[in-house]
């Protein structure tokens, strides 16, 4: 499957850039956070228990669950949604997308039955149902009372929801929250993105009592590396850091609405960590601005669209905007 | 279940010793490679297929592997071990031991017939053989000869041998190498043992193709850590830090050999990387060694041993040397 960040295959299709490439092609914010360098012990030794409770403890106060939310720490959020399928007696799973190709591909890969539709009512015959909140690379969000009531509903006939927040860091008002219960619901949390750091691989599962423990089963006694650990403990815990850089990525998302806009582009959607638009011809520009060095993402099954992610200074604002222009220019 | 390196637990149960915990539970190399500071990029980017590919090409080079043996990485050699149960139709497994206890834990789990022995004998009626070589705790190794035709009578009739090499970096000469092939085998590493670095979470699985594509599938797209594939990448390469450390720690683990001699134990065996004895009263021991801050492994399924990793510095040396003393004592 197509994934960004594939920069070896851009430039095995596309050559090096005599400027360097400007990675758009992912959703991470591109001011990592400012860690300070790892203590020896995250490299020399196995990561102690006692500092995942610590971690889970700091990341139940960021994700504003309560604090006897059940939870587990996997290598990126990834990690959960390979597991996810195989924790539940096949049946037949709604994907509310098309979305991350991710989750419908692996749901049928386990054997379930998976259909995609954008509308939450087949959810009523549906044994599990899978939204991610905001949603990648659409940027539509559902409302944390829907879900909540869908959680609920989906509970009493031993259903289950799972929210994928992976982007909801630059979302806060439509995330779960305290809304997440032991029963019928899990939440999906990527680290890596929103403090920009995905090299890391941190993610994190919440919510059914039984499906965290049987995750946490599945991934084992050291999922989660040292300084995974370490940085997650830092980073989830300064609240201050995570404020500001929400107004940041508003700001850089309202510039980067501009430069597509200006460049001809109609219904800019996404959220602050990426915006998706439609073009007709979006293979013939994906191509152009490559040639030019700059990797944005294209669908395969979704081939008139493409998604921008946050160029990281003014160089690449401006780099983008002047490329841009060639590229629709020629491809008109 | 209990692991080495769990140091909280330890402190949980015996308070904070006055001069630090000399940690010994655990068969990791004491003296880490010494790593470069990571690149940001290991951090603020997803993890490179490129990158993993000549992460393999190199863990290939350093295990002895010939070029095109089917490979994989995944976040430590327990990912694999994990994982593997399930990928086999459910049937007898023969683990060999008592031995690393999540093995036949995990088989077992996944509704495997688990016989743990000692004998190959009953590989004859397994499907599935898994052998640790060298054996942890027991030290004890197993001819690469003799699997490389075990793997071979188990492939004629679709059966598998799983050769759990995390030690193996200390037991050149019983490592399978080359002769591991494209089916009916898959041997597993650990990098973080001998190269003194278990927080980065890397490990290996290869050799059956059918088996190594199906753990990748499981894994996902990006199971391991930028930091791990950085750290990787420069370790295993370094032929010459390989061969320095082995002469090492065999010097260590001799010298380690001759405290416990001294100290009254008899039959002392193990790899380069741990050593294990039998004392009658092993968990009193190892409760007067822990009130002296020094902990070492025990086995809830073997009452009457204990294991020893390597002090890192002569100071760790002579303190256990003091502190077997008092604790021999006053047990026997």
């Amino acid at each position: 499957m197509r994934h960004g960040g594939d920069l070896a295959a851009a430039e095995a299709a596309f050559g090096r850039p005599a400027k360097g490439w400007l990675d758009l092609s992912t959703g991470v914010n591109p001011h990592a956070y400012p860690l300070p360098p790892f203590s020896a012990e995250a490299l020399t030794r196995l990561p102690d228990p006692e500092h995942v409770k610590d971690l889970l403890a700091t990341a139940r106060r960021a994700y504003g669950w309560s604090a006897d939310t059940p939870a587990v720490a996997g290598p990126g959020a990834q990690a959960m949604i390979q597991l996810l399928p195989y924790l539940r007696v096949r049946g037949s799973v709604l994907v509310v997308g098309p979305t991350y190709g991710e989750h419908a591909y692996l749901w049928a890969r386990a054997g379930h039955q998976v259909r995609e539709a954008w509308s939450l009512a087949h959810a009523e015959d549906s044994h599990v149902v899978v939204v991610v909140n905001p949603d990648n690379p659409s940027g539509r969000t559902t409302e944390p009372e829907v879900l909540a009531k869908l959680a609920a509903d989906l509970a009493k006939r031993d259903g289950l929801l799972i929210v994928d927040e992976s982007f909801a860091d630059v979302s806060v008002e439509t995330a779960i929250g305290q809304r997440v219960g032991p029963k019928g619901m899990i939440v999906l949390r990527s680290f890596g993105k929103f403090y920009g750091l995905p090299g890391l691989r941190l993610g994190f599962a919440a919510g059914d009592a039984e499906m965290v423990s049987e995750l946490a089963g599945e991934l084992g006694p050291w999922p989660v590396s040292g300084p995974a650990l370490e940085a997650g403990r830092i980073a989830l815990a300064d609240e201050s850091w995570a404020a500001a850089t929400r107004l940041q990525l508003t700001v850089e998302a309202m510039k980067l609405d501009a430069i597509l806009t200006d460049a001809g582009f109609e219904n800019v959607r996404g959220c602050d960590l990426f915006r998706t638009v439609r073009h007709p011809a979006a293979g013939a520009v994906h191509r152009k601005l490559a040639r030019a060095g700059i990797w944005c993402r294209v669908f395969d099954e979704r081939p008139d669209q493409l998604r921008f992610g946050l160029p990281p200074d003014e160089e690449g604002f401006e780099r983008l905007r002047a490329e841009l222009r060639n590229a629709l220019q020629t491809a008109a």
